[in-house]
């Protein structure tokens, strides 16, 4: 298999981009010296090497099945989850009080790039099991922490977020599994719930499910639903969980791809005898899990951009050796093949991907960073509240865009290799079934969308996109002052009115009430968003590459490597950036909106 | 299963739109009246829903092994065989002479629709069987006719193309497959062949492989390649085909989709042993062969447009029947949840699909019907020769465009169904795999790109075009009179100005002598030749739709066909056309082609 990410990249991302040294002169990342990150990557790369990639194909091709009750994972899942409990992974970017180490969320997500790039099904184990951890920490009673969330970041048992039934999938609203009180505190837990990835398998002694449930009496809507921990076993009287808690695996999905995590469905109380321990307070359940969501997003976010990093180098590496053709300047048939990468359609769609990518990689360090600077500067501080504002926007745009666009870029990559693409010779084919999920999970990209102009940018009078753009006028205003990078600028900056011109026009629309006309093309609306924003991205890694080559002089690879960024920047403003022109006329053009989308219900 | 596709649009197409009875004026086509049309597709249905239709799911599977150098296919694939034989489908369009009906290929083409909208992988037995029977009618002798087409077109033999070999794929200049001559003028076939389609299996006696190779000091490149039939048993002294040819399975390849047809590596004449048959004359084989490749383009077209046409039928019918949230408009909890077809981002996502399917409906029966109209006037009259020009000109468009958008809208039907979709429980997932192959399929998109800029548009002078957009003005002309569609009328011809615009810049280009600076994006030109005229033909349809709603004043569903029709076109140019403004803007910028796409050889 070939490479699958750079590490170059990523330390450009983490050392030249974003400054992750900086970090540690916060007392939240104070124990930490800029080699250990290094040191965390080198863990990431052994365990991607050694345990997760050899597994890949195998694991797709032995897809999990459930038989008699019981669903059986590849076995590599289980040593991959101890490797990661062993070295405290899961747990990294805890706080000490919860068992965590302070890890700059930054320096995980590479580290996640690194795992997920080798194998992104396996991460979703690890994902789940810190996501609910980390869940349990928050909101949920010292008991509850000690109990359950202590065994989960040690890896011996795993984790599970159980939202959607088969009535609510976009729909939370709808949930209506039940929590009825008992006596004791606890409650008992009715209900079914789908496609819980990881909701069953072979590899721990116990499965801590989070579940969303109704309290009875409840309130309707989303203020009326409860989190609770129910496990897959509870604990006896002598404090052994040896009995069964009536959670039963009633279905698990056949899935395109993702095969190796099995998606579960799961029947709570079937017999009465599922116990739920309530996580905080009541009907304050859905603002929890928020915060597993949003972790969860930017998740599949990255999910979109590793699966397309590792198609990418499997391209670039095909197109370097394989010969097909003859240049177009050159009509000799006598001359030997020569390879693809010199047909300038390959080159194209190889360029794309990489620009995809990086992009990507971009948009989502930046929440990452957003996040540590929170730590670093503790929530109350004015300059974090600035971040958690933008990060708030940015979530659901650093979770969709990548997911669409990477799925675009991983089918690129397939086109390159041509038949052998559709083929399971070559891991393409399993990337593009991987990969197809993204616009699915944690949220479709017409729900994200809908958050986006509905809530993201219009919440408290438009804070958010103002904080934004502001911030990419700083990064527009040092462009500037490089000759090579000056039209980009301008070209951003311009994009930047045009996004704001755009955005004032759907305002305009949402203030005459009829929101469905308002919100039609809020997909279009995201994707306009998303490319300007990662425009955004790519001059900022411009400015940084643009820097080290004046300042640095550097030379051979390093030089190769810096005038590389330059050139897939300009690669993505020409051939990316330019989709706004047909994006923005579209969405200007309101008459359509009104002929199409006033439809009465069918 | 849902339906697959609208028989009332196909009946639009043939009889209100390019009034296939119309042909019947024809000597070539006198024998038929418009009732029998109808016959042909009432077959066409009887056999999809029967025999094809219910082996969708279990032939995917269920996929081909080989074992024991036997390959074994679903036995429905045999019954369907039986059908088309039975039925004298396989040879309808063909001569009389040829064992053929002379069937108008516009009701061809529409009957495979409504087969290959049921079962897209079994019609390429049939596809490849009429297609190589044809060549061998064409260009071979009263021998190779008799001896091999006449037990083709029955069904009880199949047939193959047998063209890429490891080396050689995009680049068939490169094949190397050799043809030694015996004393009795056959010939000894020698090499590997890689990828035929249904190029073994078990339900038939033979399989008849028409092969490209190079008869032994032919010249280099495309103008030494000779074509041979080279049948899987030849015959013995008593003229019994029984004897081993030589053609050995030496792999099948593992798909992501189109998995009931198997794809072959085979290996001919591996003990000197494999004896082929020349057609025609010796050298001229790819000319030959192009008859076919042809035949096959446009059924890739086809097949790009009948999977999305299954694909948005399934999603539409899940769209009326999920409940899933409220209107935008409904917050009130208490009302039960809304389908969600009254979503806008859904009926974004249907109406793209739809759009789509019928917009390329429209792109390939207008070649179907170009072909007829030789048929009917004859290949030497002044106004076939135009329609030759014509379809030259846009089968690599009409294979291409469908192809690159029946992918998109097969993953929005996929995305209509959010997690079901990616799971085997719906058919999204397995039309998703199978629709993949064709933007590869034939020649890829970037080869076909390639075809159209380098050679369609500027061949004789850019006659082909000029005919073509006389075409489009025609329809522009005609929709002008009518107010409703003045707007679009005006649009199109915009469009088609700036379609000359970006023609006559490459143009520019070309005559400063690099090639690859010229052919650059011809990926993207593609896509804006495409689109525009997938944008003339909506115009067209809508054209007809609205004489028929102003002259015969239609009434209940017919009256919500047609205003569907209207609504759907003006979709296509408010959300598709409007794509063109970023594709020739890219175009047109000239700098990042040299700054991008000059390099040195890796």
């Amino acid at each position: 298999m070939a490479q699958q990410y750079s590490r170059r990249n990523l330390d450009f991302m983490l050392k030249e981009v974003l400054k992750v040294g900086e970090l540690t002169q916060y007392p939240h990342f104070q124990d930490y010296t800029p080699d250990m990150f290094d040191m965390v990557l080198d863990t990431a790369e052994e365990i991607a090497d050694k345990i997760m990639r050899p597994a890949y194909v195998e694991s797709d091709r032995k897809q999990p099945e459930l038989i008699n009750g019981q669903v059986k994972v590849h076995p590599a899942v289980k040593d991959y989850m101890k490797a990661m409990g062993d070295s405290g992974m899961i747990s990294a970017t805890f706080h000490y009080e919860h068992g965590g180490q302070q890890l700059p969320l930054l320096v995980n997500a590479a580290n996640e790039f690194i795992r997920g790039a080798a194998h992104n099904s396996f991460v979703m184990f690890t994902g789940l099991t810190a996501g609910s951890a980390h869940l349990i920490y928050s909101f949920g009673s010292k008991e509850l922490q000690e109990k359950f969330a202590d065994r989960m970041i040690t890896a011996e048992w795993t984790g599970t977020m159980c939202l959607t039934e088969p009535q609510a999938g976009s729909s939370l609203s709808d949930v209506v599994t039940t929590a009825s009180p008992q006596a004791d505190g606890t409650y008992k837990i009715k209900g079914q719930k789908v496609f819980i990835s990881a909701g069953d398998h072979d590899i721990a002694d116990n499965i801590i499910h989070l579940v969303l449930a109704r309290i009875e009496g409840a309130p309707l809507g989303t203020k009326g639903i409860s989190l609770f921990v129910v496990p897959k076993f509870r604990a006896d009287d002598a404090g052994n969980y040896t009995i069964d808690n009536d959670v039963v695996s009633t279905g698990i999905y056949h899935k395109m791809g993702q095969k190796a995590t099995p998606a579960m469905h799961l029947t709570f109380g079937d017999k009465d005898n599922s116990v739920g321990y309530l996580v905080g307070e009541a009907n304050r359940g859905l603002q929890y899990m928020f915060q597993m969501m949003n972790e969860a997003r930017l998740g599949v976010g990255m999910g979109g951009t590793y699966i397309a990093s590792a198609a990418y180098y499997a391209a670039l590496e095909y197109a370097q050796e394989r010969p097909q053709g003859r240049r177009l300047t050159n009509k000799n048939l006598v001359d030997s093949q020569t390879f693809i990468i010199n047909h300038p359609d390959v080159r194209r769609m190889l360029t794309f991907q990489k620009a995809i990518v990086e992009g990507c990689i971009g948009l989502l360090f930046q929440c990452y960073w957003w996040q540590d600077m929170i730590h670093g500067l503790g929530s109350d501080n004015e300059e974090a509240k600035a971040y958690q504002t933008m990060l708030d926007l940015m979530t659901t745009v650093a979770k969709t865009y990548p997911a669409e666009y990477g799925i675009k870029a991983v089918n690129e990559g397939l086109q390159v290799f041509g038949g052998y693409g559709y083929t399971e010779d070559f891991p393409l084919e399993q990337m593009a079934r991987d990969v197809r999920i993204m616009s699915i999970y944690e949220g479709t990209t017409g729900i994200h969308s809908l958050n986006l102009l509905g809530r993201g940018v219009t919440a408290n009078g438009g804070k958010a996109p103002q904080l934004l753009f502001a911030e990419v006028m700083k990064t527009v205003t040092e462009a500037k002052t490089h000759e090579v990078l000056l039209p980009y600028a301008e070209k951003l900056e311009k994009e930047l009115g045009r996004l704001q011109k755009v955005t004032m026009h759907l305002l305009g629309l949402a203030a005459q009430g009829n929101n469905e006309v308002f919100l039609a093309d809020a997909t279009l609306y995201m994707e306009l968003f998303g490319i300007i924003t990662v425009a955004w991205q790519w001059l900022k890694q411009g400015v940084v590459a643009q820097n080290a080559i004046e300042q640095q002089a550097p030379t051979g690879d390093e030089l190769a490597f810096y005038q590389d960024k330059i050139h897939t920047m300009k690669f993505y403003f020409h051939y990316e950036l330019i989709k706004t022109l047909s994006l923005a006329a579209r969405l200007l053009d309101t008459e359509v909106l009104t002929v199409l989308h006033e439809e009465v219900e069918v």
